[in-house]
């Protein structure tokens, strides 16, 4: 498909209804199927991406009618959003195309579980970021650093927003980066370790950008990572929790999520490394005290996640059958059984200084 | 009791325990009961509190010598706090003062659920705020405005943070306001509604703060409101989904949560307002297209709301009664229904032009 901007490709996707149209044929829309059986992992670009299987919606169809009319109004809205240069998200959107067919009681909507989808068949049928359509998702992350962006005319320096950081928007399309000094991003998935580590001037005297995702990373604080990481070539290394939820978020960082593998090259970080904890630290950083007991729905995950194409380095085969093994997990805040400082001055610095991170 | 800073508060709790065991009596701690039975609602001062009922931790009685040891170490960890100037969380100071005492086999602290509840006891025995024995807790929302503050020797305008706004930390005693130019500050439930007004420009237009919860308010988002608008004399109005739920958090930012009764004065804002959204909004603003159904839950919840002491004023029993026979909700986003600027250029203006408030 030939670079165009996001507002091209919709009056593109009109104009080629219209074509149809006139041509007397039977209107459709082309859309790549996003099933699991069209999802594929390249291990060479450590990405989830979506295959070239597509389906077609027709408009003379009584299956497709609908959705085609849905489609169409979706696509609508988002072009109206960019040429009014405004915003919005999911919802906002279902309640505004929210309503009654005229001389009908037939409804265009009826639950945004309708609307949704919608907006990811345009994302991959357009091969664009919900972002780019002016539709933002969750907002979540915090970030620090010696950085300065200019976001809206206001220039923000990251490294100067006292304790709270720069809290990341759900659309970081639009905004520069002016200045960026750092060595490295540290991605930490709870608030309490970036707050430690805000606090002790870690990202000072390491110079480096601290991102907390706060849990699982928010589409916005994903594409930070992966602009920042690909813009300046910075290496990024991912910390969570010793447990397969904590591996998932790192996963979903570095290689995409299954549920938006049309996105990865936009959201994921493939340079991403991952730098704790594992099971393997609880040993080796005498944390054995500050551990849980892994449940049974942990071990069933991680037996899940020894399957997945993406995590068969033997490293993480390894971590995996520890778990799996010693039924044994450790949160970031089992470092502080340590002391508090532990983290910021002994943990990080050991494993960065040893480079030992996971692929 | 005097005004002391907290470090002393903890000392002369320490002393008082070392002149008992020099007296040769039997050491004591005196803690206010925090039971229902001891929170009292202030009609006056619309705030909840906490009478003057107290029980009393004695180290010789087999029943209570743990608790004295946990609290003793809760103490004297906040101090080692205070004067180291870190701060940390709950989980932190759990996983820091876990551990298996001398030549036993007993724990200091076997599950987060028994230290959490001391720092409840120290803070309501010392008459003061967590975030002032350094322990920080959740952190959501945030915040934009024409106000500059100094935190952490940086200094940093609400106003000049792109679209991302100041991400609000956990502990904002310490910041300090250094202009403040805002006529009234908004609170919003939701971030989405939060961004169309920062998008749209409403704090520019109608020179007020706004911020967002993200939910549930945060302690340190509380904080900061009632600090900005104790401190400034700015009303505060309140603007989340017309629902027990949006109601709830109305208000806990206004009267404090009987949990946290004791804290009423430093974490509510009695001066605050409700702008909406109201039941009786769908009407006036033709929402109805754009309303969910109340489930039983809400129903049951908005009846026990009506028994409530602080929601007594007529207003509000009107509006519980109208969701019990209507059986509607509406979520702020219910607004877009009417078109995406709705909200920002007639929903608010109207409402604060008409000083359309509940109380």
């Amino acid at each position: 498909m030939a670079e165009r901007n996001p507002k091209e490709k919709l009056v593109k996707m009109g104009n080629d209804i219209i074509k149809e149209v006139d041509a007397k044929e039977n209107p459709k829309i082309e859309i790549p199927i996003r099933s699991l059986s069209n999802i594929i992992y390249n291990d060479k670009s450590k990405s989830l991406s979506i295959g070239d299987k597509t389906s077609k919606r027709f408009f003379f169809n009584v299956a497709h009618a609908k959705k085609f009319m849905q489609t169409t109004m979706v696509a609508a809205f988002c072009k109206e959003l960019i040429e009014g240069k405004i915003h919005t998200n999911l919802r906002d959107m279902f309640y505004n195309l929210k309503r009654t067919l005229k001389d009908s009681e037939e409804n265009t909507f009826d639950e945004q579980s309708e609307s949704d989808p919608i907006v990811v068949d345009i994302e991959v049928a357009l091969d664009m970021l919900r972002e780019q359509l002016h539709l933002g998702a969750d907002v979540r992350g915090r970030v620090v650093g010696n950085v300065s962006i200019v976001d809206r005319g206001d220039v923000v320096n990251w490294g100067k927003l006292g304790s709270g950081g720069w809290a990341i928007p759900s659309i970081v399309e639009e905004i520069t980066f002016k200045s960026v000094d750092a060595k490295f991003i540290l991605v930490i998935e709870k608030n309490a370790a970036f707050e430690r580590l805000h606090e002790d001037k870690f990202w000072q005297k390491h110079n480096c950008i601290i991102i907390t995702t706060q849990g699982q990373a928010a589409r916005g604080c994903r594409r930070l990572i992966q602009r920042l990481s690909a813009e300046f070539k910075l290496p990024v290394y991912v910390f969570c929790d010793s447990d397969p939820y904590g591996w998932y978020i790192y996963s979903v960082i570095k290689f995409g999520s299954m549920s938006l593998a049309h996105q990865s090259d936009r959201l994921g970080t493939p340079n991403a490394r991952y730098i704790g904890l594992t099971v393997s630290d609880i040993e080796e950083f005498g944390l054995d005290k500050f551990t849980i007991r892994a449940k049974d729905v942990d071990i069933k995950r991680a037996k899940d996640m020894m399957k997945y194409e993406w995590f068969q380095a033997p490293e993480w085969q390894k971590e995996l059958k520890l778990l799996v093994d010693k039924k044994k997990k450790a949160e970031l805040e089992a470092l502080s059984g340590r002391g508090l400082r532990f983290m910021t001055e002994e943990y990080l610095p050991k494993k960065i200084k040893n480079k030992d991170f996971l692929p």
